[in-house]
């Protein structure tokens, strides 16, 4: 069957979304074209106007269709903490997932030279700008733990260092509900090398 | 996080697809927006275009753009075979999977007094017309083996009766690769009921 017919162009269109295969496209199209045509209609319109009209923030570097993103133009938010994620996507998970009350920068990538992914591409030199103004005090570095992830975690702490501002990352290690036995030997050294104590006394 | 912006009605308007809950439409929204914009808009032009102008085939009543689907279009195929299916989405897998040279009847649902849907609903004077036509010489009933879909078929069958049209039912049983021990009461039940003879000689 190699109709070309609106009907598969539409199947071949979703197919653009992560992690839909053919079936899961045909199945998609045929819900929306015999139960839900108005939401389709809806999604339609929804996908034109975020294409358009969504950017990114001009102070952190999110996803936002303002000038400036809900968090940054959150006058209680502390601007003193300036948390450095990958992704707008994780921006949004942090969000969900703890009760953070400080800022973001969003890379939108890491450095990677040899893609030519310079300090330039993900933004080092806006972060740079916004370290010299002079009201962070420390910056949480939460990119992802690749080899990637940790040389940008670097590049960025010596940056702050030339602040003098506080650089922090994220502990890694076994996760919550992890068993030792599955956890992968990469984890465990972090685990083991980045122990704490335990039941100290302040 | 309940910021009413465009972001979180794009994630909102995703959900609308069937399997995609809250995680997933964050995904895919990000990914649209930060990786294939080009899709995105695309994907909106389709599903604007396909919800407007995709319609039913006037005479098998499948999903098409055009006043008769590809298959009805087609003068090659045998008019005289006449395959009965619940929605379009089974005429596409059975297009994908068999070679099956015949034509379809989509009626779009099943007999189910108490919804509501009685043979009027899906179609059943058009195919009463049809059949009177005098073209079709064997109906197959390939309505789900479901309580509403047998008696759908049934009907459906006394229909082709009373204009001596050949009526045959698909088979049900235990499916290839399937293993008896897995296999549910019911479908067993079928596959000894409809069980035939082995290695008949003609």
């Amino acid at each position: 069957m190699a109709q070309a017919n609106l009907l598969n162009e539409l199947i071949a269109g979703l197919r653009c979304l992560p992690g839909v295969g053919q079936k899961t496209a045909q199945r998609m199209a045929y819900y929306l074209l015999e139960r839900d045509r108005e939401g389709g209609r809806q999604l339609a319109h929804l996908l034109d106007a975020s294409m358009e009209k969504i950017g990114h923030c001009q102070q952190c570097r999110t996803l936002t269709e303002a000038e400036l993103c809900n968090i940054c133009a959150n006058g209680s938010r502390d601007a003193s903490l300036l948390c450095i994620v990958e992704t707008p996507a994780e921006v949004a998970i942090l969000e969900q997932s703890i009760d953070y009350s400080g800022r973001y920068f969003v890379l939108g990538g890491r450095l990677s030279p040899l893609d030519g992914i310079g300090p330039k591409e993900i933004g080092l030199d806006q972060l740079d700008k916004r370290l010299a103004e002079g009201e962070v005090k420390e910056i949480i570095l939460a990119t992802n733990p690749t080899v990637e992830g940790e040389v940008t975690a670097q590049y960025i702490g010596e940056m702050a260092k030339g602040y003098s501002i506080r650089a922090t990352r994220i502990a890694h290690g076994v996760p919550l509900g992890g068993e030792l036995e599955y956890v992968d030997g990469g984890t465990l050294l972090h685990a083991f090398a980045g122990r704490a104590e335990f039941m100290q006394e302040r």
